[in-house]
């Protein structure tokens, strides 16, 4: 594909989403949208998220990585925390075969590009994308709202050229292919000698539910403990629902959570976002009545 | 109407609202909406409030009564504030004259169906619909968004169902119908011997008015006065800022509100969900050079 | 222009913005918009901010002014923040050669009326709208949402007209013309006999920055140093990650802003809107090594 110009399809009623640390109490986002209604005045604008921790690009990938899934094709996602606004981090468009990024080159696209690559990191690294993933440098002022401002690209730039995008633009004509972007390592859990798994609190959503960085194919055959913050979870759970106190299921992420019944493990625990989770195995030579005590999946 | 297929004229715009106690930090609210723009792209999506308590069914199913009637005729309204995900309580459509309602059958629709019938319960209660009112247990896995998880029906159920219906697919097609869903009582005035009323601040807005259960229509004729948190209020003020200090007024919901001029109420009164408000009638005893004192409704 | 009827251009796709001090924890948008899209169902509805400070005139009519500039022409603002609902106060549309505003007669439109005004003011007046200006008072019930509460024009007069402006309907057809309306001093920075300049916060944004009434023209050539709440600082910054500790710089409105590197400005000093912000000029006397500590612009 590589060399064709590139563009969505022009039939579709387009749909740009928009994140960002901007907050609610601002007219930033509404700005952005006006920007992009000036441009093209069919699309579809959809929220995702506004009220990142300011400048938190690891909580913006996560939160962005929940929603990419769920998002017709072509979707294009612009996604503006940008603590480097103004520096020398590169404006980007980021292509995979199912969606279009426009965002800074700071690592919030991390989540898009580990998911085509088998490549691990254990640093952020300039990396090289994977096929099908192609990204271009946006340096087209033509494209931009002008006077461009110092502090808010999300309006001069990023938004214009999301709204440019929308509009069947190739995305050749807007930027300069590069081959490589900036990318954070994922929190990935670690499992020791004895097939005993650490993992990481990775977002703790509005309801306190601690969202960890365990995901369901983690998990080990046989039985194990949950252990969070001194406490210890034996079962896992179905649903919110099923059970009693603190649960642990697989959550609507694919990820292992710690819920609180009818209430937030978050604050119940006092835990954050970093926060130890284990998973611990049992020991072949622990008595066979305590069996009950442990997590069994066949 | 029984019997006949039902589904919303496709001729219209349709318009899908969202109601929710996902709140506005997480990508849930936004990956509704990317469930359902994938199904119907030509849908008009409106946030009606995801700022409800969590699992406050009572409170959700208030903050939906007041917008509900707003809303152009056919409009969809999404209502997931559902404790009960991934266990026994039945997904449900429900359809009035006016609206179409896709929610978790757990009384956050108590309400709606209180409006259209004259019967009074006292407890939760599984309630026979009374006409025009269908129901429909959502049944067709078909229509589902796959592979459907335990703990968010909102995104894999609740979404694409109602996506379904704006695309105008009769409603037996995506459910079972059934003859009754679940209802709560709805927070009624007590009156008393005397004639005096007794009724509870059933929400709290956003400028700190404590809206009641008393509605216009449960004043008493002749004078009275009103008692809050100890507070002694003797006129119906026309609006917020006719009087001064504590007010009372029928608020936009045509319910009695407690007021503070250019300041919260609860605040000033420590008030909360439930709180008693009193309506003290004038006794014929009382000394005719205090009737000033009184509310006097002609 | 006068004299002749007056609408938006119909074959548009019109734009309704939304900006209010409802919060997002009732309903009150959402039935703004539900009434709106039963009126005009093909209009495209953004919010500006729904968070504004109860009753804070000034601080909607900043925000306003922030947005404004970025939506396409003819766009529609609603803007709803009255705490004088159901007094004397009157609801009007202004119209611009930009843009179409619906609100109450209480300030919110200053920024408005300035821009297309040299005339400065020190006090709250009445003001002769200057050309191309024009203003209707609100006042054909026909076009109204009934029965009208008291309480809540937002949902009752000024979305339903807003919708009726989408739609095309000449402005005369809605109301009454006018020749002045309501507006406020704006915060103006002073310059004493030295050149020093004083200024206010006039916001602070979601970031912790504060914006100020110094805009860009209003800096003296030559040096100068900013102080605030006790700090000094002694250059402008180019963005927000230009410099350490707290900065000085041009903000997207382009006013002047402190901002703190990778935090909170507001939280670090304390501050709230009407604080002191002083722009201190180099005396020639001062000596030449100093002059490092001081801002130069050429």
């Amino acid at each position: 594909m590589a060399g064709l110009p590139r563009s969505i399809p022009v039939s579709s009623k387009p749909i740009i989403t928009l994140t960002s640390d901007f907050g609610l109490d601002d007219a930033y986002v509404g700005v952005m949208k006006g920007v992009i209604l000036g441009i093209n005045p069919d699309v579809t604008l959809v929220d995702i998220c506004h009220t990142i921790e300011p400048q938190n690009i690891q909580q913006a990938a996560f939160v962005l990585s929940t929603a990419i899934p769920y998002f017709p094709q072509d979707t294009i996602h612009l996604v503006v925390v940008d603590p480097g606004v103004g520096g020398a981090r590169r404006p980007i468009i980021l292509e995979t075969d199912r969606a279009i990024f426009v965002a800074p080159d700071n690592g919030v696209l991390s989540y898009v590009v580990h998911a085509a690559s088998s490549k691990r990191i254990s640093k952020p690294t300039l990396m090289r994308l994977p096929p099908p993933l192609q990204a271009f440098e946006i340096a087209k002022p033509t494209y931009w709202h002008h006077p461009v401002s110092t502090t808010f690209h999300g309006r001069d730039i990023f938004a214009p050229i999301a709204a440019h995008i929308s509009l069947g633009r190739p995305l050749e004509e807007l930027g300069q292919s590069i081959s490589s972007i900036n990318v954070l390592p994922l929190p990935k859990p670690r499992t020791d000698a004895r097939g005993n798994i650490t993992g990481h609190v990775v977002h703790i959503d509005h309801f306190g539910n601690l969202i960890t960085s365990i995901a369901r194919g983690d998990l080990p055959p046989g039985s194990y403990s949950i252990r969070v913050a001194g406490h210890r979870i034996r079962s896992l759970s179905r649903s919110y629902e099923d059970g009693q106190g603190l649960l642990a299921l697989i959550g609507s992420s694919g990820h292992l959570e710690i819920a609180l019944k009818e209430g937030s493990a978050a604050r119940l625990l006092g835990s954050k976002p970093g926060d130890e989770v284990h998973i611990i195995r049992r020991q072949s030579g622990q008595a066979r009545e305590q069996s009950g005590a442990w997590v069994h999946c066949a």
